[in-house]
């Protein structure tokens, strides 16, 4: 789908639903619907929002910092800028483009920021309309094309962590391997990393967000590496662990549990289960043998333009998997003071199951 | 002032409102009261909030995720984990604490968020009160300690600069260059780069927020770098504007104009002045000698915990500096298709001017 076809989407719906225009701000959002890639420092500092009109051409409205790249990256779309604002341009451009409705981004608008348009909107007779997630919902179905970027940026990011795998030795810092990542992410064209890369060594790698610190790598300890990456705007994200000379008897037994419940959960998948279905048959491997406990977040996560985003395959999600979704699967056992293993792979919803798009194998059958 | 003497001031003020407790959530609000360091991977998903009674000891709520974390760096707070998040423990929490008036972050809270809280309170006969700012308040004025640490950040920003630049040869791109900031950062032990670093080259420049990309260094052309680094929680900022090889006669000439406007932003600031007439000085220099519009932005901004905070020196703000603030002077002037020059220095306001954070003269004057 492109961007104009999705904005039209976008445009039947606020037709349907009465609303004669819709300002549209999270940064995902505005890249999927107008192609506009700059994202925001914090949702604070905003570097622009599409307005929608239900009946009329689309506008982006940004700031003087943005403008040639705006320009650049948006087609048949005109671009204002809001020296003093965008509630003051807002002020004029409503009543001028005859908009008595407006619908707001409820989910990335932050409470003072609303109360103010609702104030605004209140003194123009525009009535004020919050909205949920509109676009991360269309979002979470993948096109083609979006499961080919995807597909490449999986595959970059195993060639990264391959290449930087090859050269981890005793002694260097979890720090010197979470460089190698990034450099190497960054010099083989990848926009960004998609989160910070996890690298966490020994009793570490059982806090689930470690930071890389200035901490030696120690062999025959689990050594957790979890990095993903930005291509053509796509996120992939991948956790490895594995040790360095001979794993333990201890470690063998975690990590084997780990991978058969990764395996149940992609086994479960298929488009009509729910995401709470597929947590279900992963966690039950881990809890029948003991360390259901040691499993405290959530088997999965969509991923797509976020790096986190619906659905979410946690136990507490009734909804159904559909075709074209991509989630990862990445459970794990996080023993305090002696370490954490987690596995996890992407994998894009089927009708009839699901495609795994990661290829790498290391240290996962062992 | 320690984490202790300002959790009693934000107590003591709560009192003064008749407010029985204050839910705080911003990032570096939470660490400026806790000590606590997480931070978000975004406003939607939280690493904990701060609960703060009137009267009784504050509490750090979290999740599995960062129990380990949070216990170690929170001196006398408890920690107690949500794991059916927030709302659910606040519904419990809040009248087992005998609150029944609650403040919270506005200009940190999503409006969703605010409603499902305004539901719960309302359920409970809780009255809630939207607040903007309290904390960043008290930020703003920086006592000894965070001076001196925001002047470690800085000298540590300035040797990472000095390290890098004697490296910098044509034929390189702005990508190696950034890798090299952001890798020696790291090595010597910043928490993390302050923000994405600017490196842009020739007429890349013009573009005040440039992403570096794989483009070549030339001889002759601007190169812009603007860095800062996080040390022990505090921020540096940095921008400066240079050539390999001579600089041509257009290139001195603006460059000299902006360190004008520089000098003069920062012979104007001490306390009691606005920080419109600071930026009005700055920008005066400029726009006198007929390149007004080709300097968008405001003159600076304060920093500390974070990179972007008040007080603003631009033209709209007219409150007045106080002793104890850190913030930028940046004047910058941006020609489309030629390329932009920006100068960058950190000083704190005095009594009677302010004293400047940086030591490095790279391309200053010339």
């Amino acid at each position: 789908m492109s961007t104009t076809k999705r904005i039209k989407k976008i445009q039947a719906r606020l037709r349907r639903k009465k609303i004669d225009a819709i300002l549209i701000s999270q940064p995902h959002n505005r890249r999927y619907l107008s192609g506009y890639t700059a994202t925001d420092h914090d949702i604070g500092e905003s570097s622009g929002s599409l307005l929608i009109p239900a009946r009329k051409n689309p506008l982006l409205l940004t700031d003087f910092r943005f403008q040639i790249q705006a320009e650049r990256e948006t087609k048949e779309m005109r671009v204002l800028l809001y020296p003093k604002g965008l509630q003051a341009l807002l002020k004029e451009l409503l009543p001028d483009l005859g908009i008595s409705s407006l619908a707001f981004e409820s989910h990335y608008t932050l409470h003072n920021v609303a109360e103010k348009l609702q104030t605004m909107c209140s003194k123009l007779s525009i009535s004020l309309h919050p909205t949920y997630g509109i676009v991360e919902k269309m979002r979470t179905i993948k096109n083609k094309k979006e499961i080919e970027k995807t597909r490449s940026s999986v595959l970059l990011n195993e060639q990264v962590f391959q290449t930087v795998y090859k050269t981890i030795v005793p002694g260097q810092t979890e720090i010197d391997i979470a460089l190698a990542l990034e450099s190497t992410m960054r010099r083989r064209s990848a926009e960004a990393p998609s989160f910070e890369s996890i690298v966490a060594t020994g009793e570490r790698s059982a806090l689930p967000h470690a930071v890389p610190g200035p901490v030696k790598i120690e062999k025959h300890k689990p050594l957790m590496i979890d990095m993903g990456l930005i291509l053509d705007g796509y996120c992939s994200d991948m956790t490895r662990t594995f040790t360095l000379g001979k794993a333990s008897k201890k470690y063998l037994e975690i990590h084997r549990l780990v991978r058969k419940a990764q395996l149940a959960g992609i086994q479960k998948i298929r488009a009509g289960v729910t995401a709470a279905a597929v947590d279900k048959a992963a966690r039950r491997v881990i809890s029948d043998a003991g360390y259901g406990k040691f499993f405290g977040h959530a088997l999965g996560h969509g991923v797509g333009l976020a790096v986190h985003e619906e659905p979410r395959l946690s136990s507490r999600n009734r909804k159904q998997l559909k075709a074209g979704m991509i989630v990862t699967v990445e459970p794990g056992i996080y023993l305090p003071g002696w370490g954490g293993i987690r596995l996890e792979n992407m994998v894009v919803v089927r009708e009839d199951g699901c495609e795994i798009l990661n290829n790498d194998t290391t240290w996962l059958d062992i």
